[in-house]
């Protein structure tokens, strides 16, 4: 495997936003229309929020993949991080997710946060739910019926969570 | 009981931004600090955001606490609303929670969302998490040790969910 990950640039911002606008049109897994997120408002969350650590995969020198780290919330909730991840469609079965999550995990604790904790993993999404319970993160809470999927509907989203 | 609540106007804001800054100060419900919470985001958080619907109490005609009614999120999680609340220290227990919970229950079937979700209740606050519960709210996820509280330290936070 020459899977490897390196720190996002602006010049990565391209293909973060086509891979986004892809993912947000297929309404499987985030909430956000493709509308609402803007190239502004995309770069933002991706890139230049305050505290944001992004981090792009190369697959064969290919652009697999995009995460980011960032603080859950502000203030008296600012001890746990959040996390984004996006595995490219065509670099999937490939390790990149994984690679991803080690990596942000390892970021984490280098910044010294408490603990990581995903909003809004689509519980039809097996892969990613196997995926970070593989990696130690466990299902702290059920939204029931919280995600409008594109095709099947009103479906269960889970927060999963995991201490550093 | 002399308690009413009625729409919010941009009149009220001086009474709810001084309300809101108290409680940030004292460090056991929001996760925002004070200092973030300026004035104009603070406008924004409780009156002026999109879909945003601002309610004030009064009892016997003074501001006795405020709620917000919102989306918890756009887009394929756009049927789930989200809710605010502080009751003034010097009108608890007065039913006015309470008065403001069925408020907003109500009006959030008028305005035709599935749910409400309160993404963050501190499990110190028991009088909170005891009236949610008596007007039908569940216990859906339990972030651990998510909230840095002024005096207990790290405890855990509730969210909790009705269907309409």
């Amino acid at each position: 495997m020459t899977v490897t990950i390196r720190t996002a640039t602006s010049g990565d911002f391209p293909a973060i936003y086509t891979l986004f606008q892809q993912t947000l049109h297929e309404g499987s897994t985030y909430s956000y229309t493709p509308e609402e997120m803007t190239r502004a408002r995309s770069r933002r969350y991706w890139l230049t929020a305050p505290e944001t650590h992004c981090f792009v995969m190369l697959d064969n020198g290919q652009f697999a993949g995009v995460c980011a780290i960032r603080p859950n919330r502000t203030g008296r909730a600012r001890h746990v991080a959040n996390a984004s991840f996006i595995v490219h469609p065509e670099h999937r079965g490939r390790g990149v997710g994984r690679a991803m999550g080690l990596h942000v995990l390892e970021k984490a604790k280098q910044l010294s946060y408490a603990a990581i904790q995903f909003n809004f993993v689509v519980s039809a999404n097996g892969a990613a739910v196997r995926l970070w319970q593989s990696l130690g993160f466990e299902i702290v809470g059920t939204l029931p019926k919280g995600f409008d999927h594109a095709t099947l509907g009103r479906v269960d989203v889970y927060i999963m969570h995991r201490f550093l």
